[in-house]
């Protein structure tokens, strides 16, 4: 069960507020790099998960803390819209600035949610749950997770160098620190499990009779005027240990 | 910022889990009646409220208890789920029942979940964020939210009227009850707003400058074979108490 | 069966053609605050009446109405497009003010309709039909209709303030207007079921024995800092007559 | 501006009410072959006309006969649920032949519309608006009208072939015909204009400086293993008379 | 199966890198007039061909280049993207040229894919696979391809003008030269088969006892106050030289 | 540039051709798990490559495999609807087990695709491009291919169980194979540029001054009732050999 406390997980300061910037901060909050996703990706994973209780506990408390980004990110984006024009009467006529701004805005933060946050990315395409990766497989959950977390501090760290609003700087430090964390945090399951090489290939429960296994080590070449590309993918022993990488 | 306790809102048990019934029971999870629909609206409408204190403080503590809504019916899915056939082998190719069973419910809870739930409704289409309603007109919001409370009433009573296992039927008996609250509750923020009366036109800041009122009390019959359909809203005062109907 | 006049059902004029305006006007045909989302609503309500007749008339009757609301608009969104700047050419490489437009509006506004209406939102997002609410219950459907019906005069209303072309001010406060009427004869019709306290709780048909009833009166406060917000939802009778709000 | 007349443009009539055919049906109301699409398609092809005017009158005129179409075929939906199962106790429990039709049918049928049509596909699918198709260029619009016409005939015929009802056979046979019409008359707008040889390529307005014309009649076949498939496309006059068709 | 050869189709040049117009060129890769649309839809269409197999032949050699046309367009793309601005600080603040352009391109080609294509339309919205028009029935199968090719060519042509990038152009007039080709051979396989006469209507595969022929070749006109417009539709032998024209 | 050959990359057989299974296969096609994401994935990932190109060529080369693999996946589905019951006439009103597969598999393999494959999941949802993941950061993308190659043999081993069709066994133990593969491929990329530790945090360019990093390494425990689930992200080193890991 949930529960609310009013603090903030991080406190939000905006000194020059920015429509445009608040358009482009719904990415981290609807975008699929962005905070819902997280938060109801490990939501629906904990609510799967049939191993050990640590792992359901891991996914549920950091769950809890992605609705808690949702919401100070929220409020990042109603302060940003602060003083957005709200007509292209007088002003945008005259003023090439506002003029600007009215046609990079989203024009739903004025027509739809009256300067609020929205559920949306950056483009204004709402978030939509097909995005939640959960397999049941906690390595492959793991991965997923990762790669969320991934995404969005790449995401975070392009907010960080689009502004220079020391507020907003501030709040995408602590996002980009989170993000860190959370990349571990779920790498971390994996090698506690026995890392990469025991949990190779995912799901690592496969018969070895479901799999055509002459297969399994081998790079697939499919360019007509290149060699393959070599690497450590085409010579060397396998990541899972079991094989030797080669070449056809 | 949110926090979470191990403890179910309400505690879930399956007497004869039926995988068709899990197939059903998404749609109070990720239908447009289902529990991320009002947890994501009433959270955005909370971060986009600028009055009194008083209701962004309700909006949030329901938003906060939709989701413990949706983690409890994760569990109901999930219970449903046990036993489920996982193979069209041997079993299926005899058994008319088991065969029905694999034809019934939802793939996808087998192949992409893991016998989990997941933020899709009864077809198997994911919920999408477009759904989620916040005006930033508080008229205009609680509407919508008495509106979704009513959908989703409509929707577990039909729930409730599909299962006969005692232990769906009583978690069902307890959706009901709360939605018959939080219709109430929002209903309940107009009547102190003044009620309808007060509130309507919804918003009921438009100057009249703005309005061709002339338009504003006709109903309009648009039937070229049968008179306007008399009612309430063909004849008498109007329901802001500014005018009276007629028809054209 | 459907017919049509060639007349609009509100003539449409425009002295300044504004691109930008044209995208913003989308909201109003495309947006779920727009003129499809309620011509399709009221139409699949109509089809799936099964009550007194003159309720479905009174559906029927009004997706008329909003079709024709589509039809002007489109025609709105047209006019605001011609002499719209279709070349980066020359000119856009000099021009601050129509590269300013150019980056505002709809690009396929160009590329893809040929400068008409499409059936997309402000951010170019095509409606979908999974906002067509009907429940077969006339008590939830009449509250969503109202809610589209205020949602849209909310966004009416926006849209009149950010333009100072007297043609569309001119048609926004009949659809303003309109608006009005049709918030006001969906609750009517609830009114004339016995009104609110009748209706609720939705659907009022939900055998007493389907509803854990100690739950169905008590405001849940999950804050964890803050008491309960007070108000009409946590004292007195219920909206419905049939018991007192309580808090927990 | 649009008008209503009580009476259907076809009566409907079904013999054996049949869930899981009103599942199949819903693919011509709300499917890409469907009944919405080409209503606002049409609607919208029309809106955008600028050409003579007789073309945007027959657009409309088609496009209202469209909203009739949707209209009997939403009755025809409803007529085929009534008697469906609405409970999964005691029958389902014992007769094989109500479970199989509640695992094949729409739950959505039961749970969220109440036995009415919805503006879905055959899958549940809510229909977007992103396939309405309106370029404002007559050759491709006529086109992609035929192309939607030729589609919802193959589906008719179809849905023909599935049922033994001889109400729905005899709908079926109306759509089918209406469908000839339609595909034909939207190919006779480009024979008025002069035949395909006149239209093609489309637009056919393109200056011959904006295309590398000896790219335009080249076959290119990408085929690593077999020769270029030979045809009308491979050699003798292009079809818009202006060139040979060769191969590369 | 698939092979790849390291040179582009076309080789890609581009003199002016311009960020609004890369957010332009995405129309041509994700939009429904685009490139990944036609490689699917040809690819989908020859995986379900069943009459000869050079028809099997013709669509996948098509799809196979529409491959190659997704790709050097994902070059253009990432060629108007270079040098474009990143951030909002300093610069942006004082230059509105910046200003503009940050406003004006998409912003999820700096935040979500580092300066390169993806495959979205120019409003930043997803293609989905809804579009991939595939029945089974030849007819209309390549009606539909010639409809999406006139599409596509219409959209290539607005782009030719949009932009006075002598690289640009000259890309775009080798797509208008394929889109020329590939509007032809598939109207041309249609001639194959014997013409549009006897291809009508589609599908011609259908039982006579299947149709009401009696409205098979009868204009419908549904207007109230306007002659059904005449034209070849109205009066004449049918296309399908079954039948004479008529208006009801 | 791309080029087709007739052979398919791997021969399908069916022996026992299953309409249900061919339903199912499709989440293999056009799931978020299938091969057209990971195409796509691909290719979108090699157009923005910016790194070494030889990365880029193991993501074209793998890119283009994956295309072969949606279309031996395409005959696997055509095979299994062959035979498929299209009518509901007389042998269904009487045999279950057809009743059965009529309720079960998609309809729109019968009404839309003329028993074909299409690009849509196992409940007909179509693929949309959102799902296409590149960022333009090596790590980033990376682990999101290991991620959907995870959740592609995860699905594979699935539908393996499901069936017992020789050939359909044949072909997944084939897919099964490439996707550990392609998990190690993706993975030997982030070895050989130094392993994770060198890898994270991702991306690992952001500058320290952009980070909070006391909030970089710390477990956050949002449960009121539990303490932190402890394990290998809750003490000893960091995965990035930066700092210890901790808990608040
Ligand atoms: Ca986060
Ligand atoms: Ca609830
Ligand atoms: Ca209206
Ligand atoms: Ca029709
Ligand atoms: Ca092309
Ligand atoms: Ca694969």
């Amino acid at each position: 069960m949930f529960y609310h406390s009013s603090k903030l997980q991080y406190e939000v300061r905006v000194e020059k507020p920015n429509p445009l910037f608040a358009k482009m901060l719904q990415q981290a909050i609807g975008g699929v790099e962005g905070e819902i996703r997280v938060a109801m990706q490990y939501f629906f994973q904990a609510m799967g998960a049939r191993g050990p209780v640590k792992y359901r506990d891991l996914l549920i408390a950091t769950a809890t803390e992605e609705l808690s980004h949702i919401e100070f990110l929220g409020h990042a984006v109603a302060l940003n819209l602060e003083k957005a024009p709200t007509s292209m009467q007088e002003e945008a006529a005259k003023d090439p600035v506002v003029n600007a701004i009215l046609g990079g805005m989203n024009p739903r933060h004025i027509l739809s949610s009256g300067l609020s946050a929205m559920p949306v990315n950056s483009n204004g395409v709402p978030f939509d749950m097909s995005h939640i990766y959960a397999t049941g497989n906690i390595g492959a959950d793991m991965l997923a997770n990762a790669t969320a977390e991934a995404g969005g501090r790449v995401l975070a760290e392009r907010l960080y160098n689009m502004t220079d609003d020391p507020g907003m700087k501030d709040m995408l430090s602590f996002l980009i620190a989170r993000d860190t964390m959370h990349q571990q945090q779920w790498l971390a399951v994996i090698e506690e499990l026995g890392g990469l090489e025991a949990a190779l290939p995912i799901p690592n429960s496969v018969p070895e009779s479901h799999e055509a296994t002459k297969h399994s080590y081998v790079f697939l070449n499919t360019s007509l005027d290149k060699p393959a590309p070599e690497g450590r993918w085409t010579s060397g022993p396998s990541l899972d240990g079991k094989a030797k990488f080669s070449q056809a």
